[in-house]
């Protein structure tokens, strides 16, 4: 994304979304850049995989760069609404400090602890969603697994009947 | 199912599908039961939910009364070959002892532990399965979740582009 110090031309002065300083900007940023169609983003991200630990996304949502709406934050797991949900409730969780964690698949003995707690939280965000109807959680982990985020996320889904196979 | 003490009927005896006795009939029983569809199957199971902690089909798989192709075990976890694959590897990832959970939003505090557990197991299962191009977790919860057996259990899928949105 253009630096927010460069002066817009007129073509992205008539257009939000090539605006560089508007918010629809920032949104339209996150929204192509992780969200619009996971598994185009998964392949695009897949062609191009970033080193193991370069920030994300996420590392701008965790640092408050960018806005998301947070429904559940505690020391070490931050939960917020997926911008492009594909359920009623949708729901991403996150470690708040990575470790290496670019995915599942990256994943060490050490990390059993944070992978525990981003579950229970999942289950705690759940009920704070007032899903008891029932929910889905889905780890994608790389291209296959349409994985769009190189920092680990659980993605909480429900309020509609989840359908089978998952994807 | 008829108990294997039965004498089968001159039906069943001609039927290998009804047959008490054969390993068809419980690989079939297991099917219809849990696996061949899993929609379905939570639908039923939430028109009957059974008390919190009766025993599952993943009792029987955990004490080898009934057959599974188990790929991965340690003192926590049990994986085995989902017996109606959603993808050219499908398995399974049970905590061997239940504890109270049914599901993911039985989930108390104390079960951290075992929950990171069965994410880690999922790594290593999907690691030795060969799926570096990726793969996908997925965990029903409750009859929009599409869960069926209410034993927690995480579905590990790879092998295959998993698509978007997860079911």
């Amino acid at each position: 994304m253009s630096s927010a110090r460069e002066s817009p031309d007129k073509a992205t002065a008539n257009n939000p979304l090539k605006h560089p300083n508007s918010r629809i900007a920032v949104l339209t940023s996150h929204f192509t850049a992780t969200m619009s169609s996971e598994k185009d983003a998964a392949l695009a991200a897949a062609a191009a995989p970033p080193p193991a630990d370069s920030p994300t996304i996420f590392d701008k949502i965790i640092n408050k760069e960018i806005p998301a709406k947070v429904v559940y934050e505690d020391d070490k797991v931050l939960a917020f609404r997926d911008i492009a949900p594909q359920a009623p409730t949708h729901i991403l969780l996150i470690p708040k400090i990575k470790d290496g964690l670019t995915g599942l698949s990256q994943a060490e003995e050490r990390h059993c602890e944070i992978l525990g707690q981003l579950l229970y939280a999942a289950k705690l965000v759940a009920k704070q969603e007032g899903l008891e109807d029932g929910f889905r959680v889905v780890i994608n982990d790389g291209p296959d697994g349409s994985q769009s985020v190189y920092h680990l996320h659980l993605h909480l889904l429900g309020g509609r009947q989840m359908n089978w196979p998952p994807g």
